[in-house]
């Protein structure tokens, strides 16, 4: 119960937290209970999260960050990634949005960043991920490369330094949705148990299609972006189980199992 | 309160209705309360309702009809017909739904059917709305038609001897959306003080970026039905006020207001 701990958090992070977080509404903590990890054998619990327009949008333009959602949605996201061990991104979300991906509620330096940048394109050395860990206020992240990627010394120096590291796996490019569970795998093999995947379109669609989702939350806010707007919408029709709705101050925030393609629900 | 009128509907209708209706969850009529037509002195008040999965889709084809709602959100439009003058769709959705369009909650007679349909395609003789007419249980369609579209002579003999009608009007064939306001103005000029319209996403797509909506009653279904589905997302973004959320036992119902663009909301 790692949102507990707040006991541990020194004065000087629990003002960071007070000043950029609302309270909890206290609703959603019986509402997200059966949505949260639990421990499986075979690859770490996977949750999908996102906040979308009415008309599934994610952003306004590709590479644009939008505000969709109420603040008290995003007190919700760090409650959740406090449950997990990692949180995971594709390289679009790093390369457009810049992220903290740390969690502001609890105790936030514990979580794992992770990102996903088959060719090597960020440079994270000019990121704000690396500014955090050198302030310590989060850990150094796993980045997911292909086999012959070209990563530059520096962030190779960087890294080693911060205890993150850069992780090459074979790869297949022709179709990135093939890498999850080798990605998944590799993160159970060295310990994470539950992964918080928060974005972009591109990894979300990727996932929607797949197998290796176990709990979905959504919030949609009440607005519509338009057709070009960056599109959440897997490649086919998939149903979601176990559904339950929480209805905030503007948004509503769908939960909910995505079952098994072919499996009775 | 046309609703409330069940003592005037026949057994025979009633037992249609209770066959085929769920019992409206009583949580809806305080909910949707605010967001029920009005009288306007400029057009008639304009209510724009649809059902679509979580990634914006009314149908899993363009041309198919998908369940994507709970039957209890489906009461809910019978219920929300009740208070209209006319329920409207475009010529899409005739020919791939061949809908009844009548209002099965209350005194469903009394509701009038319109079809925008500028080239004249439909084939009205044909079609379930004419039967329906035909054993009494529905008004005959008035069908909006481009001043120039060749109507068939069978057609305009069925309508007049049912009291409907074609309308023709100077539309603008290459922008469709500049029409809205004619037909609104159409309608208006014979009594209609209230327009309920159903879809399907063309139609939707227009009004969401036009000025002429007053309340959006949206349910999102648990499902997502993939790229190749019917999409429902204006040109550009548009924002809802005074919204509310109702939970259903599996889906969720946004209302709205639209707020017209460059208006602060």
């Amino acid at each position: 119960m790692r949102h507990l701990s707040l006991n541990r958090v020194s004065s000087h992070r629990l003002h960071i937290r007070k000043m950029s977080l609302l309270p909890l509404p206290k609703t959603l903590i019986p509402f997200l209970a059966p949505y949260l990890p639990v421990k499986r054998d075979d690859r770490p619990f996977v949750t999908l999260t996102w906040a979308q327009s009415l008309d599934a949008r994610i952003a306004s333009r590709p590479g644009v960050q939008t505000k969709i959602s109420h603040l008290e949605t995003k007190t919700m996201t760090h409650y959740l990634r406090a449950y997990h061990d990692a949180i995971l991104v594709g390289v679009g979300t790093v390369l457009a949005d810049d992220p903290k991906l740390n969690c502001r509620y609890g105790n936030f330096s514990k979580i794992r960043p992770v990102v996903v940048d088959p060719d090597a394109k960020w440079d994270y050395s000019k990121s704000t991920l690396c500014r955090l860990k050198n302030e310590g206020t989060g850990l150094a992240p796993f980045i997911f490369v292909n086999d012959d990627a070209t990563t530059s010394p520096e962030n190779e120096d960087i890294l080693r330094s911060q205890e993150g590291a850069y992780c090459r796996l074979p790869m297949d490019l022709s179709n990135r949705a093939n890498n999850w569970l080798l990605i998944l795998n590799a993160l159970h093999n060295v310990g994470v148990n539950s992964v918080m995947i928060e974005g972009g379109a591109v990894v979300i669609n990727e996932l929607l299609q797949s197998s290796v989702v176990d709990s979905v939350v959504i919030t949609i806010g009440p607005v519509f972006l338009g057709k070009d707007g960056l599109e959440v919408s897997p490649a086919s029709a998939r149903i979601l189980g176990n559904v339950n709705w929480w209805r905030g101050e503007t948004d509503s925030v769908m939960a909910g199992h995505l079952i098994p393609e072919g499996q009775p629900h």
